[in-house]
């Protein structure tokens, strides 16, 4: 395994067969590994299996947790290495983002509801260092996971709208025996909030085994699920939307669910499909 | 030569050798021809040279000049197969667009000077349907006219700023014998407006020879030029900017002078660089 951190290096390595992505943030966890692995599977034995690990500054807030987002690059390096990664890309934010960067991406109209009104930016910084790995790797796949919903229904709409030569594919999302969703922000939760966090997960599946076609019943439903078993944390949103424009439902016909709850420090989103 | 109109084909088209793009709005002149012939020789026997013909919708602001903007679809194609093209890319607005588009590009700071305040949104429209064909395209080299200055500037930033993999050139304005810049939108005057057209270029050519350091005596200088040779114009700009940032300049040390003139129907732009 090869650890670039140069971008025109990254950008010169080319090969015919296949070359897949997975961008992280680093801290990875056992979701990762599976992406990765899912990525190995799909690169093939010419393929090239590029891991990208960068905190993007840009999607980070006034007031979020970009300077405590963990970092952990050694241990990162091993479990890409384990899970079958030929590249780990590295890059500096000095490199990345020029002191004078005008030109960047911006995304409306899937970013009105769920993490959108709490997150002012965040989609439009996605949108933009994606685009960058893109055509600093330029693979023919990238793979994200599905539990960061709104963000992959918001890429595949980037790849379309610009036309990125990309098949942009989500992962389900891989839990803990206890069903709270992997995330690198699941080491902020202390013990209490870890142990009332899993009440997501039951939330979203009474949601999705519920028959009511009314969208509010069933997000009463869950939230009462949340209050009882979670008083530690404070819902942002429990909505049902369309899973193409992430419009709010009143009605359900073709939604996903998708909640996020903050304890304390931890903010943590989890999703959940549902058919009419 | 071919020409193509499907997106996916266009995409699917890869070459070893070297691809250069030339994308172009049509009504074709010998300024395009001569991009073209250099764009051929960029490109070699072996490699791939591709001019897109599509006027973008996006670039115009409402009450500008898209409707009645040339097409000569048939000439056009004359002129590229004459200039050595092998692809015209010449796809509809309706595959280019879709409907509930989301995702485009912002430009901003180079924009603030120049055509940027009489047009607002026109630079996102360009970097968004030039990234487009970028992806769609995925040229090595792609050629642009010096005379559009700011849109080669910005492009060369959305190129950085982005990590497109392209080299961006701009080519040196093709000029009519009495050194009127050729334009498409050349067509809109009538006989006494293109009469007086070339003070445009008189007056940058007074600004660029004059030695005085202070940027507003030689904007004085040049207004009182086409003030006198053009009164059928109206001035919207004449500035002196720097050429990288396009911010203004008091002094001149390294920067570019534009002209932006109204004849009536017809937006002429010009500029001319200067060294200090």
């Amino acid at each position: 395994m090869t650890i670039i951190e140069d971008i025109a290096q990254m950008q010169s390595h080319r090969t015919t067969a296949p070359t897949v992505l997975v961008p992280t943030m680093g801290a990875l966890h056992r979701g990762h590994g599976e992406l990765i692995s899912r990525g190995r599977e799909l690169a093939g034995d010419a393929g090239s299996l590029v891991v990208s690990i960068f905190v993007n500054p840009t999607q980070f807030g006034p007031g979020e947790d970009f300077d405590a987002y963990p970092r952990a690059f050694a241990d990162d390096c091993s479990l890409c290495e384990a899970a079958g990664a030929d590249i780990v890309f590295h890059p500096s934010s000095k490199a990345m983002y020029q002191n004078d960067a005008t030109v960047s991406i911006t995304a409306q109209g899937l970013t009105e509801t769920l993490c959108g009104p709490s997150r002012p930016g965040h989609f439009d910084g996605v949108c933009t260092v994606v685009a960058k790995l893109f055509n600093i790797v330029r693979p023919d796949i990238a793979l994200f996971g599905k539990k960061d919903y709104q963000q992959l229904a918001v890429l595949q709409r980037m790849g379309r709208d610009l036309n990125f030569p990309i098949e942009i594919i989500g992962a389900d999302t891989v839990r803990e025996k206890d069903g709270l969703a992997m995330s690198s922000r699941n080491r902020y939760l202390d013990e209490a909030e870890r142990a009332q966090a899993p009440a997501i997960r039951r939330a979203l599946l009474a949601i999705a085994a519920s028959s009511e076609t009314n969208a509010a019943t069933r997000i009463d439903l869950g939230r009462e699920i949340i209050a009882k078993d979670a008083p530690l944390g404070r819902i942002d949103y429990l909505d049902i939307v369309c899973r193409e424009t992430m419009v709010r439902l009143d009605t359900i016909d073709r939604p996903a669910a998708a909640a996020a709850v903050f304890f304390d420090k931890a903010r943590l989103i989890d999703n959940i499909e549902i058919l009419p």
